[in-house]
């Protein structure tokens, strides 16, 4: 058991969300496995980090290579809570997910789920999200299962690019559909909002979200035209906001003060 | 005063703080000013959308050429509801800030200000963060006027590359110590993370975050660099988290099914 890699597990939608359970399943085939993750659903919680209020964890579960804690964190908090409180160290894999909802192209900004994986990332520690194009709660992660597990080994066995993280999407198909996989660039593309406006019974307004993913990107080598396919994507991630090309252009500015 | 520029105003240290108040009186200055910011502060909410529970919108003040109103989400939300219910419409510039504290180099991902300026960019509106180096509440950010103004004047003259946005970083020095402007790219590091670990009355443990910066970058065109040396750092930002030059490294990894 002590020779099998220690995979850190967490994830976005909560420790009881039927996406971590099944992710959990696979890995414990793979490793040993400490999961810690959020003790209720943190979607849309993108990279947020607790600052003003004290953090808990709870030990849900402890067996031979196995251990479960939830946090009342966030998904960012649990992985830095994880490696320095509860794994004391770092594990040689951190996954994350299986998130309930596509996190492909610009979802990845508000993605919790990608949050714990750029946690992981900036430890140091090879790092993978994996999401499903289902937001059900009773979606089906079984055709999940074989690319998950592929993905996984593989990365196990070559390590990851420094630096370099991977976003992880599956279609919403059956296994017979699903095509494979491909690895993919982020796909361009933004969510258009729209607001839900209602009136409370005291007559103020307020505002449910609700918007609609605009892709604006025609390139065959995108995440999102993988998704539409029926393939697996994978988008090699990195942490780095430069526009580089933009350098030169505002250089000409002569901001010279 | 309907040929003045249009500017939309955020933040994430809340409606009331310091560093929002110099910036409204500093764009009030070049234009028409809409404000849409928290309620509360909202730091490390990164870009944290609110989808489980309502938004509401409070008018604080309205006048000739200025809007003004706090919003109890996120600093993301505030844009969304802002060019949405507010604008119906989008500006001509956003700008988000001034920050009470540096979001250069990684500190980018959990910022609330950021996320704001990320919101304008995806759609379509040039967009400018600031942040001063200092986090304390009597931050002076008087200093750092005549650059947001340069900054701000120059973006509106030039425009942005597309998908462009910026993230400008002030040091927290007086006038005189400030040297100029740097077109910087991120500089790579990490925080390092402690945990001050407490036991409540009852005698259940929790947890306090903390960390420090750590660079790992020993080039001279970083933003960490610029500031060190008393520079204002702007790096131009793009929403593209691909790796691009990771994509056939992984392709090599023949991951066919």
């Amino acid at each position: 058991m002590e020779n099998k890699p220690l995979i850190f597990i967490s994830n976005d939608d909560g420790v009881n969300a039927p996406g971590i359970r099944a992710l959990i399943g696979l890995m414990r085939e793979i490793g040993r496995v400490v999961v810690v993750a959020p003790d209720k659903p943190q979607s849309g919680t993108a990279h947020a980090i607790t600052i003003h209020t004290p953090l808990r964890l709870s030990l849900i579960q402890k067996a031979d290579g196995y251990e479960e804690y939830s946090c009342n964190g966030t998904p960012a908090d649990c992985v830095k809570l994880g490696f320095k409180v509860v794994l004391r160290g770092k594990p040689d894999l951190l996954v994350s997910g299986i998130n309930h909802g596509s996190n492909a192209s610009v979802s990845i900004i508000y993605s919790g789920t990608m949050a714990a994986v750029f946690e992981g990332d900036m430890s140091g520690v090879p790092s993978i999200g994996f999401s499903l194009s289902d937001l059900s709660a009773d979606a089906d992660f079984k055709p999940s299962g074989k690319y998950v597990r592929i993905i996984t080994e593989a990365v196990l066995k070559h390590g990851l690019p420094e630096g370099v993280c991977l976003n992880v999407n599956i279609p919403k198909a059956t296994e017979e559909e699903l095509q494979g996989i491909k690895i993919c660039r982020q796909a361009a593309g933004c969510w258009q909002e729209d607001f839900d406006e209602r009136v409370d019974p005291v007559g103020n307004n307020y505002y449910w979200l609700k918007g609609i993913f605009i892709k604006s990107d025609i390139g065959l080598d995108t995440d999102e035209e993988a998704l539409a396919n029926n393939f697996v994507s994978i988008v090699p991630v990195k942490f780095d906001f430069t526009a580089h090309a933009a350098i030169g252009e505002l250089q000409k500015w002569n901001l010279d003060v």
